[in-house]
């Protein structure tokens, strides 16, 4: 009887004796009878004790719940139990006992303790099953993300975290000593990914990336895993969207083939993702937006947040759609390398992807040509010198290529409706919060 | 004739006419004829041009190899030809043209240059074919480590390289400013994967770590991806090296079966891993070599490369094996985590994984219970504070748990026999080498 048995197999043994391990999850006594849950790394289990003396180890011991402890006893269906059969005469092995309770209730469904508060108990907080549950669906949203990809030819890629120079703007990266030299943490994998389709045409990166903004907002993280894509040989930036469109689907058909219990549990409301998803131009939407609401924001380099929710209930409404693309954002308000759009060269061959009127992704084409860098970082006043080896991708020829970068936590966050992006990380990195 | 065929699909289509795009990898003038070589992301294919006007748009604008461009042509088999097919009766556009050759060759089989250039030139460099073998083959690692521990039940996880206090030792971190609060980047995810031991059981990690280490040799990076693993409810260490060694031998499977080309080209001696990798312990290990060489070790806390040499050769010559076990590392050299063996209280539960004569991987079982983790950090003088919230972990509840952490470029460098771990990772990080 030294075989273990995993909770969730409990029920293919129904009239068998197995023996489950795992965390004392719950006990309580209801006339005569004893209930005991058990929590493995999977699932629960009940075990029903009629006799005081087979849960005398943990009654002798004062053991309190998170006892690690072994159960043997006869699997019974029990269409009530969790995973429909429970343990009946039963036998306690203590494994690691526990004599104080957890600071944080872990048996109870809703915890009720405040966000900060619970972000401190991360450690024991990520036991209860509702944040087991968010980071089931984080790992399936990673593994749905790599098929994807890996399946249209897609090689995954690992890039340095400690960089010369800061990607995207000096006044957000963490500044380091490395051996005497100033280096930062990388925003973001953008000029290595972009020099990796010279290499392999289509690459994505998953890891982490780090913004030292002093934003204390629920949408804030000072360090995220960011799920980079980059491919070449693009017709433009739409090759992109409709990659893009694919991605958010395949992680969505995943978390409704094998993680229906996770959603189950989070109350999870699952959009559906439009073969098409519906775009409108910067400027159109704009345009719309005066129409509809009589605001207007003509002119502005970019979209504010009611904006984004005006335009989320206008896809809504005309196409029953949780999704939009924004597409052609004024170059101004775009990093330098960004492809401007041909026709029209103040807007950019760039989108945004709003999902119920929150931007979800932000991405586009990226200018491929040598002299085009060239004259973006001096229109821009950057100097040449710290791009040097990401100049010398171009020099020596880059196809039209694009790409975007998914923040995960966002994306969790949007599809659970978390209240705060903190809660959709194990341990969460922000202004304040640097433990645990 | 816009739809693009990859190089990797040419042979498919003899007989048609297709469009292939890329990069010229070659373009050599034999006698009356042309061949030119077009590299795309996955293989290269040949083109041969019979009249100098289907080349014209190459010779006028004086182009160099790595212009990028595409070819329509008809697909002739040719056995001679990279993929067994060759393109005959071809038209050239130029998508991006480059006038200046590469700073190293991409074309020649061999790159001749020293290592150190090698590097420089990185962002080129790694678009020659030996290259994008030894990336393919990481890809392929970190797919067959995450599917082999998926398909077991473990969950992968991210772990935050930001972090308030240093893993393993202070000597060797980077530190940094953490808006006003000292921090460091992360020497491991040990001690967040231990916690999540308590969450899911079974984890792992993939992400990069980062080590301060001033060593400047062939085997030491500053920043290195680490394949991490920790499982809970083990026996014992002997848990973990079964684990490993299945780990080890899917990775190895998955080269042989997916990448015989990556192993070809980079004249890859594949090992085999025995079923049972043999084991020895420690102690014995030292007996050992003072019987066969005359060397009295017995006493040294650990194995010296030396050791470990002659003990690859033992464990070949007695057993034809390319890999060792060596079980029971003195305590007083291991982490203050480390579990003792029951029997030798001396010795540990842990364990390194040589393969041919070198140290590849170290693991071994943690200690579980709170009053064991209380009593070792007083043993080995190091405060209470620091550790908190990973001692919470252990105050409510953990199972005897063990794991490993596998250096991935370590892994890669000694399974395709590179002279220089840094010729393993796509953009090194060293203590004279922060970019490109």
């Amino acid at each position: 009887m030294e075989q273990r048995t995993l909770t969730t197999a409990v029920k293919a043994h129904v009239g068998e004796r197995v023996r489950v391990a795992g965390w004392l999850h719950s006990l309580r006594q209801m006339g005569g009878l004893n209930f005991l849950v058990i929590r493995d790394g999977w699932g629960l289990v009940q075990a029903v004790a009629e006799h005081a003396e087979e849960i005398a180890p943990l009654i002798e011991g004062k053991l309190s719940v998170e006892s690690v402890i072994a159960i043997e006893g006869l699997v019974v269906s029990e269409a009530q139990a969790p995973g429909g059969a429970e343990l009946h005469d039963i036998s306690i092995e203590i494994i690691t006992p526990v004599e104080e309770p957890p600071p944080i209730p872990l048996n109870k469904h809703k915890i009720s303790a405040n966000i900060s508060t619970l972000l401190d108990q991360a450690v024991i907080m990520n036991r209860h099953p509702t944040r087991r549950a968010i980071f089931r669906l984080a790992a399936g949203m990673m593994e749905s993300f790599r098929s994807t990809l890996t399946t249209r030819g897609f090689t995954e890629i690992q890039t340095p975290k400690i960089v010369a120079a800061a990607t995207e703007s000096g006044a957000s990266t963490f500044k380091l000593d490395y051996f005497g030299q100033p280096a930062y943490l990388a925003q973001s994998p953008q000029f290595y990914k972009q020099i990796m389709v010279g290499v392999f045409e289509r690459v994505f990166e998953v890891g982490p990336v780090f913004r030292a903004e002093s934003h204390d907002t629920v949408r804030h993280l000072n360090e995220y895993v960011s799920l980079d894509v980059e491919m070449g040989f693009i017709e433009n930036h739409l090759t992109i969207m409709a990659l893009l469109r694919d991605v958010i689907a395949s992680i969505l058909n995943a978390f409704d083939e094998h993680y229906s219990n996770e959603l189950a549990l989070l109350k999870v409301q699952m959009p559906a993702v439009p073969v098409q998803i519906p775009d409108i131009h910067f400027a159109d939407a704009q345009e719309l937006i005066l129409k509809l609401h009589g605001v207007d924001v003509r002119g502005e380099p970019d979209l504010s947040p009611q904006d984004e929710r005006w335009l989320g209930e206008w896809v809504q409404r005309e196409f029953g759609s949780d999704f939009l693309y924004v597409t052609g954002y004024p170059m101004r308000k775009r990093p330098f390398y960004t492809h401007p759009d041909p026709a029209r060269p103040g807007y950019s061959n760039s989108f945004d992807l709003l999902f119920r009127g929150t931007e979800l992704v932000t991405g586009g084409q990226r200018l491929h040509r040598y002299e085009d860098y060239v004259a973006s970082l001096e229109k821009a006043q950057l100097p040449l010198e710290p791009f040097a080896s990401y100049l010398e991708a171009f020099k020596y020829g880059m196809p039209p290529h694009g790409g975007f970068a998914i923040g995960s936590e966002r994306l969790l966050m949007q599809l659970i409706g978390a209240p705060n992006v903190r809660l959709t990380t194990l341990f969460p990195r922000a202004v304040n919060r640097l433990t645990p």
